[in-house]
Parts: C-alpha cells; sequence; structure tokens
C-alpha cells in the first residue's frame, strides 16, 4: 500500500511551510515535485528549494517529472481540465512504479503550491491514481494565497459576522457580481476580470506574486485603481515571463 | 512604535505552526495569551503549550490575560460583538502598557488560532489599539479550521473550478441556503444550524475539534446523519464543555 502525503507548502515563502508539513516530508521515501515548463521555472526552482531546505532525512529522494499541458484543442474547458488530469495521474503513476521498482520504499509526498484542498488538482489526481494503486492518502494543509493577500493587506477576509464567496475569474466573467455577496475573492483569473463588473462601491485588494520577494499589491476604490491594476499585471507579467495574482472585493451597502 | 505580530497557530494541532510563526515568537519580547475563561481551559492551555514548545529565545516573555466575556445584556447580536472588542481593546492596551512600563522591548505577539483574517477578531481589535498607541500590524497567517476539515477528509473545498460560499450558523438560519451555491462552509455555529435547510440533495462533512487530539468527522448525505450530527455535537460539547466544529456541505445538482 503506497501511503501518498499531499503536502500544502505556502505561496512561495519558503517560511509557510508548517511543522507538520517538514515531518512529512522528512518521513518520505520520495518527493515528487512537478516541473510546468520554463515559464514556470522560477516556481519549480521554489520547490526545490523548499524540499532541500527543509530534508534532513538523507534516505529521502526527491525526483522532478515534467508536468504535461493543458491541450488546447479541446474546446470545453472542464473536458480540457479533466483529460489533463488523467495524464498527470498517469505521470505519477509511471514516477511511483519506476520509484518501487529500484526498491523505493512506500512513502511518497507530493508538495503542492497553497493547499491541497484549494483550486488545485492534486486531490482529483490521486483519486485517479488510488483506481490503479493501492493508495491510502493523507492532506497537510498549507498556506492558501487568501490568507497571504489578506495577510499581506492586514484585513479580514469577512466582514464582522458575513458571509464570503470564492469564486474564479471565470465564473466572474460568465455569471458576474454573486447574487448576495458583499465580500468576494477572486482566484484563477487570466486576467482582469474586475473589469467586466460595476465598479460602483466596490473596494478591491489586489495582490500578486504573494508571498513571494517579487509581491506587489494594490488596494483602493476599483474605479480608481482598476485601470493601474491592469497596467502592473502586464507588465508584471512581461517582466517575469508569469503571474499569479489574486483579489478580494467589498461591496459597500 | 509597537510592533504587534498577529500569529495564526492553526487550530490546535501544535504542527501546524509555520516557520514564519515560529520566527516571530522569538522575535517578540512580549507574548500575550488569552485565557477564555474555564470552559476554554484546554485551549488556553494548548496555546501556552504551543508557545512553550516554540519559543526557544528565554528574552521573550509570555503572559496571558482574561479575556472578558461577551454582555449578554445588549441585545443586538453587532452591538454586542462590538462592544466586546472595544472591552478587549482595552485589556490589550493595559497589557502592553505595563509591559513598556517595566521596559519590556516594542516587539509584541498575540497568538491567534486559525488564521487572523477569517472569523477572528483580532484585526479589528488592533485597529482600535491602533488608535491609542502607535502601532506597526504584521499578521502571520496560519492554518484555518476550514483546510484542516478538508485535509481531514481528504475532500477539495471547491468542485471542479466552481465557486464556494463561507458563511455562519446564523446567517444560514436567517437567511437559508445562500443563492447560487453549490458548497457552503459553515463556520461559527452554535449549533445545528444544518437542521434548518431542506436536506435534499445536500452532502454533509462535519468536524469537531477539527485538528486536535479529540477529533470527530462525519461524512454523508444530510438527510440521513444530520441528526446523528447533533447527538455526537451535544454528546461531545457535554464531555469537554465546549465545542468547536465546521462543516462544508455540497449541494448536487
Amino acid at each position: 500500500m503506497i501511503q501518498l502525503s499531499l503536502i500544502g507548502i505556502g505561496t512561495g515563502n519558503p517560511d509557510h511551510i508548517t511543522l507538520q508539513g517538514i515531518k512529512a516530508m522528512n518521513a518520505a521515501d520520495l518527493i515528487l515535485v512537478p516541473l510546468k515548463g520554463e515559464d514556470k521555472a522560477d516556481l519549480a526552482g521554489l520547490r526545490l528549494q523548499i524540499c532541500r531546505a527543509c530534508v534532513t532525512n538523507p534516505a529521502t529522494r526527491i525526483e522532478t517529472f515534467d508536468l504535461p499541458t493543458r491541450d488546447a484543442a479541446t474546446p470545453d474547458y472542464l473536458a480540457r481540465v479533466t483529460d489533463w488530469h488523467d495524464t498527470i495521474a498517469l505521470r505519477w503513476e509511471a514516477a511511483i512504479r519506476a520509484h518501487l521498482a529500484q526498491g523505493g520504499g512506500p512513502q511518497v509526498a507530493l508538495l503542492v503550491w497553497g493547499d491541497p484542498s484549494l483550486y488545485d488538482s492534486s486531490l482529483r489526481i490521486a483519486e485517479r491514481v488510488s483506481q490503479r494503486l493501492p493508495l491510502a492518502l493523507t492532506v497537510i494543509p498549507g498556506i492558501t494565497a487568501i490568507q497571504m493577500l489578506c495577510a499581506a493587506h492586514a484585513i479580514p477576509l469577512n466582514d464582522l459576522a458575513a458571509p464570503v464567496t470564492i469564486t474564479t475569474g471565470r465564473a466572474l466573467r460568465d455569471h458576474g457580481w454573486p447574487v448576495g455577496a458583499t465580500t468576494v475573492v477572486v482566484m484563477l483569473d487570466a486576467g482582469g476580470a474586475f473589469a467586466t463588473i460595476d465598479p460602483a462601491g466596490v473596494t478591491i485588494w489586489w495582490g500578486a506574486y504573494v508571498g513571494m520577494a517579487e509581491q506587489v499589491l494594490r488596494a483602493g476604490p476599483l474605479a480608481e485603481i482598476g485601470p493601474e491594476i491592469l497596467t502592473l499585471r502586464a507588465n508584471a507579467r512581461a517582466a517575469h515571463g508569469w503571474i499569479m495574482d489574486i483579489y478580494l472585493m467589498r461591496k459597500t451597502a
């Protein structure tokens, strides 16, 4: 039976790692580190750096594997993502089988940006792998970009005793401001979905590369700073070759 | 200028602490640990235990202070909470002034359950204190009960690319199932708000004392296991003298 640990490692600050995460890494016989292609080389490098900083057990092997890209030819978004998860599951399976074939032990760990529960595919991929290999799963939470955004701006996520909606850039574009929501957090925005909503009465707290050395933050009335954020975002993306950003918006009644 | 760090410490598992949290604790001249009254003595004890496990700097002082209780005579919920925050701010201020009067240094830390951004009053209290003492604020995120609930059940928070609503027991009782939501996380439920909604098509993942040794988990169709959870909750509360629980509900289309 493979013991698979999905370890949340936070958003790029190596100090986000929890003691639980460090213990799980050092209990692993194999740590799998996905490489996402050249444009995200910084991130793969950060993952390896976190591994090397935390792993003191000489018996723990650290192996990278290439992450496939999504097939742009599949027109439907959910189908494209589902196919992609199938392909990644095969890579995990191959890497684990290769490790076992070399006499490797059954403790396998995978490092996940942020937390494995939030807009991350690892749990869905593990589910697929478990249909082909006997697998016992452990999840170790990590600091998410939402938490890091709020911490960096020193703001609460929620208004006092009030609800919060977490959504995606795609959903905001397609469906507009969530019905009845006063606080909305937007993740996975390919760029500027906030520009598609009515900015009246909306304050935005935006961050890119939150928790990393490159962190950029802006906050203010959406109508005023929305255009500046779009420019900042485009420039940062051009400079780094990739961007991860997130924002919280609140509507005043 | 007082440097105040609000440090998220997770939900009771001492291994939830991040390296960033440990560094901030050891950089502090004073760590303030609130005591919440006898029924939550376990929690104050856990906070002190985490402090003692993490603090290796002999110059760091750890001080407890009594947290006031909310005035049940104030009929309006939000007014009651706001008054309570005012009173706590005075306690923080008094503790910090006493520390400074004894020649203590300006680095002050406060340990917060979970994360300071999520249904926690520390940021609002720090805002009040900053009006009476010069204060620079740093927030250090910690693992929340939401993350721990998902990790314990090994489930994603969100359906694939879908939104999530985080709300309170009070809001669920008062307003019912949030309009348009498919995934709803309920926090701060004084007990069984899920019993007030139509359970048809709803699956619940429930946890009490998540992340602690006492952790109890149940998952299944709400219609089937709702009554069992109510009983479990009442028994656990009676046995421990207090309870913290949380649940995620998903509606299948």
